[in-house]
């Protein structure tokens, strides 16, 4: 029985990770907050109508400091007692630079900063408390395997530059935070979610739909131990590739 | 014979840097350009008035695109027909936050992903054209130990959470130009001077003397061949730890 909050539902990860989450049966999921920048759209609504006993719309952008501080009080207020159990980072976006590094804005890269790096800094430090009061202790930053340095080579076909620069960033932040509370028994960990059939990842080329990535994280993610706390984790669907090597092969990806 | 570009040469490593490579013969270094934010400090105005046959005062903040524009044109002109051999990124900055990644603030996380990251982004993009022309084609991040993920739980004592998030970034980036440019024949690495006592550095607690880091810097730099390309390496002195490991040990740092 877990609660979670999880960043960026209106669509594609964030939507499907709420949907199968709130398949399971309440005694494995007390409870979803589900974060939007804006109001939820037409088929996040639907799905939190559905389950309105267990599941709670959290409108806040997650580089909207005060507006994140105003969804902890609220999370607060609901959980009353309780703390939070889970929260999952998902909300992020991409760039498109076929041209390279060196065709990228400095522009861009702040943005993207803002949004898949500082963005997880500011949700993570501001309900870092809720958590602390609560049970399960586990933080999920969605990363990917574009932000493996040492996979770089294989992962160099896909021309998102600031946001490969932007994720291994995410990967050290999560290794702070996961040294920073390993005394107080959290598990913090980076998560590939895989090459998803969504805005981000494109319709056309990705190589799993968005309710087979969701599968992967909800299952993980539930079974995470301590032992994964600091670790950047894949998920595990044979028969695909990145270059030569094996692109989900269940285990941990190397920095 | 090979011609300098580095930035951040008022103080510390960059001013150890400049005074390193000038010391050698014109016949090794035909000319440095010493980029600094505002006008030269002293230390830096005395060595470049002693050596004015081949240095040159460049002044560009590195996060302010404009001004980096126009100290393109101004090396271009002062090469002539030649180009720019070795770009070293040099200048940068670091946070002190004692209570832990969460209590890093989200201004403090953008301005020096803006000075540590962009910065380099901004040199180098701008400066690329000029390094296509060159004999050597070398770009050196001056990057540290503490951007190693893989090394984390060694360096967790250094309270720099926010600089560690943006030397991971840096180092994403270096392996992304690397890549891009390989076929070129670039050698683009990044490199750990090793924790020096600069105002950076701290001069109480630190390990080395600038003029240690420096020497050693431009040795590797000056004996890199494009097999290094894409690599974070490390120093080589011996007698210095962070935690267990030997801090210096001359070899490739995992990402
Ligand atoms: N798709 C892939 O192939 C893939 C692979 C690896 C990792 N990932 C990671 O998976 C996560 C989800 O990606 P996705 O493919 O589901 O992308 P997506 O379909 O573009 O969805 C991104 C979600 O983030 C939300 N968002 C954007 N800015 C926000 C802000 N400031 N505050 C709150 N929410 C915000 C978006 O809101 P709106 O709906 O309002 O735009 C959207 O719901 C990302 O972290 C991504 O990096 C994806
Ligand atoms: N010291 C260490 O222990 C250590 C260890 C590992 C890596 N490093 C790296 O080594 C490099 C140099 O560090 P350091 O120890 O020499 O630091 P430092 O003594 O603080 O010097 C940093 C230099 O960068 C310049 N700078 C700052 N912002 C700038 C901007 N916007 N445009 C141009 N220049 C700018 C500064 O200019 P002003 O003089 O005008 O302030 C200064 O000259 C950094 O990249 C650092 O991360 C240092």
């Amino acid at each position: 029985m877990a609660s979670y909050l999880i960043t960026g539902t209106s669509q594609g990860l964030g939507l499907a990770l709420t949907t199968k989450l709130l398949s399971l049966p309440a005694s494995q999921v007390s409870h979803i907050f589900a974060l939007t920048r804006s109001a939820p759209s037409p088929d996040l609504q639907k799905l939190l109508d559905a389950h309105s006993d267990r599941s709670t719309s959290v409108i806040a952008s997650v580089t909207d400091g005060p507006a994140v501080a105003a969804a902890v009080k609220q999370v607060s207020s609901a959980l009353g007692d309780k703390g939070l159990d889970v929260l999952i980072n998902n909300a992020g976006a991409a760039d498109a630079n076929p041209g390279g590094m060196r065709s990228v804005k400095a522009e861009q890269m702040k943005e993207l900063f803002e949004l898949d790096v500082v963005g997880v800094q500011t949700v993570t430090a501001a309900f870092l408390p809720l958590l602390e009061k609560g049970m399960e202790k586990k933080i999920v930053n969605i990363s990917t395997s574009l932000a493996s340095i040492s996979l770089a080579a294989h992962t160099h076909f896909a021309p998102t530059y600031a946001y490969k620069v932007s994720k291994a960033a995410v990967n050290m932040l999560t290794v702070q935070y996961s040294l920073d509370l390993k005394d107080q028994g959290f598990t913090v960990f980076a998560l590939t979610p895989g090459w998803l059939k969504t805005k981000l990842g494109g319709v056309d080329y990705a190589h799993l739909t968005v309710e087979q990535g969701a599968g992967e994280v909800v299952r993980i993610v539930r079974e995470a131990t301590p032992e994964k706390n600091g670790k950047l984790l894949n998920i595990k669907v044979p028969g695909y590739k990145f270059g030569e090597i094996e692109a989900y092969d269940g285990g941990e990806i190397p920095w």
